[in-house]
């Protein structure tokens, strides 16, 4: 199998970092009503727990609203009237609208495949924008609904398109499989909400837009999909969580999660390429690793358990600064950037993770095509 | 590719349609401090547009609400307090706690397989039920989750089973996937709303868990997979819907929707198994047809659609009658119903049909064995 066709579709929006930090610490002293602490004091707090323009330089949204703090004409962030923002519906109807016009503009140009895999974590209205455009199609699209599984979104989608094109006893012969990521990101912050935990999220992540395709046949320029593989860590159950609360979808993520995930990824390794009688140790000296940037400190777990240089893992710290978390739609971006290098010749190893709810560790091995 | 080791699970508590329409009409009435409508005309009203008992017999819920009026005592419909019910997140904790306890127990006697595919469109939360029982599997289980399509949503999961043990390649050799459906659409009423749409609705549906494997390897017992399609229907965007709205998940459904399934369905499965070389005309004189009973009139529609006898449907209307609407829950149940039959002999074909928003139509082809 196979992945070519990169498309990543840029939001119209951007702060960088200490305008985005500016912007939380504003709508939380109004959201907050709380007498004892100042905007500064919230600035000051953040500046503390968030990233530094060092490790995101920049975040891009769909969203109107990040960009003033005039709140009164906001759509999901309306704080004077609605301290926790809109409601779940109108996050929904915004996510939606945006979503449709995005599968709109993207298959004007894109070929149709036989499948649309469509993934998210941020919105959940059936029929789906995928279902919308697919059935516009001179052909029979099928779409599948790839929903809230978190950042390790890409890897349950992969598996789900390497095994479209293969079953064709059952499905019939597939040419290709197209995987959408659809992450708004900014949809699902809680103002109302300023804790530690809650601060460090919400100056993570960004919305992200990106669609890509799998095929059995061998492109001019792509990867080359050699194995996925998937585990969940005994004991880190509680460390992250993912659900649909009133507001919004809430995420709670302890600071610990780095040094879990740490602890585990060098077995982890071990154990998913030995069984697939792959070097180790080749792959950590000759590999590209595609690390996803949830934040720098995962990054710097892997460098450290793993014994990596800084410079197999520059494009995870590169992605991070310019578009910070986005999400499930952060690898397939990495993997676009890593594609259009052209200091990464044809036949690269390229080891590629993420992390998520459960906690699950997800790996992939693909060259570079 | 083998269905086999079906395991449904029997919520608790069951109502007789009239108890459950008696239930609503009560429901109503508190909910909507309407001076108008008194609790009978609501009553007269459900008794027009829902499903008789000669239809849906009973309803099986994992919710106690749904066996007594005493509002101030329910978990999710304290409607005098709160005419809407409870709140999304309540609804998705009563609906965690629930499905933790199902996994929990199915895996206490059910062996691990490599791969569960968790199918709802009734409660969302990662890590999620499957993730926390695979965890302490004695191998490794990777989870996917298969959320938000709806009653068609076996469909979608059949072919990502069947997609990940035929990917050997990428995913290496797998021996069996585990689907397990849990579909609590109990949970997901809202009384402050009773037009005519929603008492069909709220009316139809019903609670529904079940588990079951597949398999490459011809088990001693069950269905041998043959074919799936889906299809996407033409101009029937707006007939069905199913989005997080701020209380609960929210339904559309247009009394049309049997009709237009209804004059696509003959064309739809010529399409599909004339392009599998498979005879139309035998398959109409000699399969069983398990149609998705959405409500009666759908079975109606594929029964005068497709010139067939009453016969081959009267599992369909069977399992209705027994169970009401399990969303994705209800075809499984159906297959377990038809598999343990012991009229119906070996090497008998198996047509099954699910529809759902998109409109969508997914037509699968088995064989008993």
């Amino acid at each position: 199998m196979y992945l070519e066709n990169f498309n990543s579709i840029q939001p119209p929006f951007h702060n960088n970092q200490s305008e985005g930090l500016k912007w939380l610490a504003a709508a939380y002293k109004v959201a907050q009503k709380d007498q004892n602490y100042s905007e500064e004091d919230y600035a000051k707090l953040l500046q503390r727990v968030a990233c530094s323009e060092s490790q995101i330089a920049t975040r891009r949204f769909f969203l109107p609203d990040s960009q003033h703090t005039e709140w009164e004409k906001h759509e999901i962030y309306p704080i004077k009237d609605s301290p926790r923002g809109a409601t779940m519906l109108q996050r929904h109807e915004f996510y939606h609208k945006t979503v449709r016009e995005i599968f709109d503009n993207l298959y004007e140009t894109r070929k149709f495949p036989d499948d649309i895999i469509h993934v998210s974590c941020t919105g959940y209205i059936s029929p789906s924008a995928a279902q919308r455009v697919a059935v516009k199609a001179p052909k029979t699209v099928t779409v599948t609904h790839s929903y809230h599984m978190g950042c390790y979104g890409a890897f349950p989608a992969l598996r789900m398109a390497s095994g479209f094109l293969s079953s064709h006893d059952v499905l019939g012969k597939k040419k290709s499989v197209d995987l959408v990521h659809t992450e708004l990101c900014s949809l699902h912050l809680n103002p109302q909400d300023p804790t530690l935990e809650q601060m460090v999220i919400q100056s993570l992540f960004a919305d992200g837009v990106i669609a890509y395709s799998m095929t059995a046949e061998k492109p001019k320029k792509g990867f080359k999909l050699i194995s996925l593989h998937e585990e969940l860590v005994p004991d880190t159950t509680e460390a992250m969580e993912w659900m649909v609360a009133d507001w919004g979808m809430k995420m709670t993520l302890s600071k610990d999660v780095p040094m879990m995930v740490g602890k585990k990824i060098k077995d982890f390794t071990y154990r998913w390429l030995s069984g697939r009688d792959i070097d180790m140790n080749y792959i950590r000296k000759h590999a590209i690793f595609a690390v996803h940037p949830g934040g720098p400190k995962i990054i710097d777990q892997v460098v450290a358990q793993l014994e990596l240089n800084e410079d197999q893992v520059k494009g995870s710290r590169s992605i991070l600064k310019e578009r910070g978390n986005m999400s499930s739609a952060t690898l397939p971006h990495l993997w676009e950037k890593l594609l259009n290098d052209d200091s990464i010749p044809s036949g690269t190893p390229i080891i590629s993770y993420a992390f998520g709810p459960g906690l699950t560790i997800c790996g992939g091995l693909m060259e570079k095509v």
